[in-house]
């Protein structure tokens, strides 16, 4: 390692690989479960189908494995030169054991490192960081960044306040030294957590760790106040993509897309009007796949990859449990 | 962000904090709780005793909390400075809200971000190698490294197997870019996943998620495999250190201390041995704390803060849950 006698690097994007489960839950299906219909669940959020890994003995890892692969056959490249698995996820397959290190294991990228991140909604957008930061050293060449989530192991289908909105997926992307003076350009990222009680599991962890009772009181399940998190979620995303925007000097109209995570589609709507971007500027694919969490970034990628040009400049935002938010701004590389 | 016109820096550890929980639990309180003694324990493990955080709702965060603020203290910095908070944990306060979003809040660093790092017992470790790489990409200029764990919140007072290893404890450290050519110097990090049947914890993740079942069968505690962990541990960490010795032309004799993952003092010996340090050479507090997982590594160093100088050269290495290992080269910088 000797990133001292080396120039930083900018780190890129150079491949992506996504997937989700074959099993569609739509609003129909929903309306059969709790007490709501298709047009409410369309006209709040935006969603009109969720994909959810069915199956016992499945987790994340099952998913963050299959787009792992994919983008390794895709790019044409032999898992041991993988230096390091990143995996952002709220729902790692087991605790202790990172899910990362399952994952690399499974690929074959036998001389990797692995480890998981967790920031909620934002752990992909973090692990970008993350990813581009060990590249800029001059530490590493190929970094595998995944986002995975299986919400459906998390949420309560008796809760209609959020089993409506998640859902299960995982992408995936490569970083590498860029080859070109495209890549990684900057990022506004921020946290608070007294926003923690708006937007949490309250049992499992080292305030109150699993018994009868809190499995009785569903207290693993995912709890969220929609309202107080809709609202930080917008102004929270609009400031931090406002921030890149105007310190970058970027232009508006030159700006490619927004990656805005998806939560909500109004959420969406919300921070393309404050920036003034027009709706074919947005990446957007919430109706069908709803929030999967750590995974909406790399599956709004890799379903748009074919339309991205080197040089087109994404602005990402995110939001999410913590809470954690944040804004990024990276210039695609092919 | 001008990384791309700035040279890397190097990144060092430039203060230290650390906490642990009053109430210690001796070898003499454990044989009156399970099947052992002092005598046995000692032997197999080096331990005296581990200490507790007692009392309900304090979580991980509330030892993290105080091992940052020390560090703030001794080092008189201004909290809202700090960019970036990791806390490497097993033992999270909660699942979604990152412990490291708490932590950042309540310390005051209204400009950081946050994020939790899982690694287990390598938490620290890989959470080194990132605070590194973010000062050296020259993208932040405080970031703040906490391992955190209150494993008495995981471990199962009825499995001696396990409750005679493990305490509670946090220690923090501050990265900056140093301002010597002491700091980071090298890595060497691995993963296999095949061995979380080893070390895990059964339930309470996608792979099994929380249920009536898995309380009554005790799935929510931590399950480990002694033998096989403590024979992977040593070969590993024997083989990392010795990887990351030669290939930077390190003479044994110039190495001011091995710094080993505290998990039991067969295992520190047995990597010491190998290397052919003598016992002087080595950190050593398992004794007084046990395994606090990712806590051990900021415990060692800042219980041997003051024998340290500028130029040091220390060697890391650890082992844990995953599985994850590796070990690390590092000049001490003040």
């Amino acid at each position: 390692m000797n990133y001292i006698n080396s120039g930083p690097k900018k780190a890129a994007i150079t491949g992506l690989g996504a997937y989700v489960p074959k099993h569609r839950l739509t609003n129909a299906d929903l309306e059969k479960m709790v007490d709501t219909n298709d047009e409410w669940i369309f006209a709040r959020t935006g969603i009109k189908e969720r994909r959810i890994l069915k199956g016992q003995h499945k987790p994340t890892s099952f998913m963050a494995i299959k787009a792992a692969k994919k983008l390794l056959r895709k790019k044409n490249i032999a898992p041991r030169r993988i230096d390091m698995v990143i995996v952002a996820t709220i729902t790692p397959d087991m605790n202790v054991a990172a899910t990362a290190a399952q994952v690399a294991t499974e690929i074959g990228a036998v001389n990797a490192f692995a480890y998981d991140i967790q920031a909620a909604c934002s752990g992909f957008l973090y692990g970008m960081s993350t990813a581009s930061s060990m590249i800029s050293s001059g530490r590493y060449k190929k970094v595998l960044l995944i986002g995975a989530d299986k919400m459906s192991s998390i949420v309560d289908y008796d809760d209609r306040a959020t089993c409506i909105i998640f859902g299960d997926g995982a992408g995936a992307a490569l970083f590498e030294a860029s080859d070109s003076d495209y890549g990684w350009e900057d990022e506004y990222f921020r946290s608070n957590g007294s926003g923690r009680k708006y937007l949490n599991i309250k049992a499992g962890g080292s305030l109150l760790p699993a018994s009868e009772v809190t499995v009785e009181n569903k207290m693993h399940f995912l709890y969220q106040d929609g309202k107080t998190v809709f609202k930080s979620a917008v102004s929270e995303m609009c400031n931090a993509a406002e921030k890149i925007i105007k310190r970058n000097k970027i232009d508006t109209n030159k700006i490619a897309y927004l990656v805005p995570h998806q939560a909500n589609k109004r959420i969406i709507d919300a921070v393309a009007k404050r920036i003034n971007l027009p709706s074919q500027k947005v990446m957007n694919n919430i109706e069908k796949y709803g929030n999967t969490t750590a995974a909406t970034l790399p599956l709004l990628l890799n379903d748009y990859e074919k339309k991205l040009s080197p040089g087109d400049k994404l602005i990402f935002a995110a939001f999410g449990g913590g809470f954690t938010w944040g804004a990024a701004y990276l210039t695609w590389s092919y």
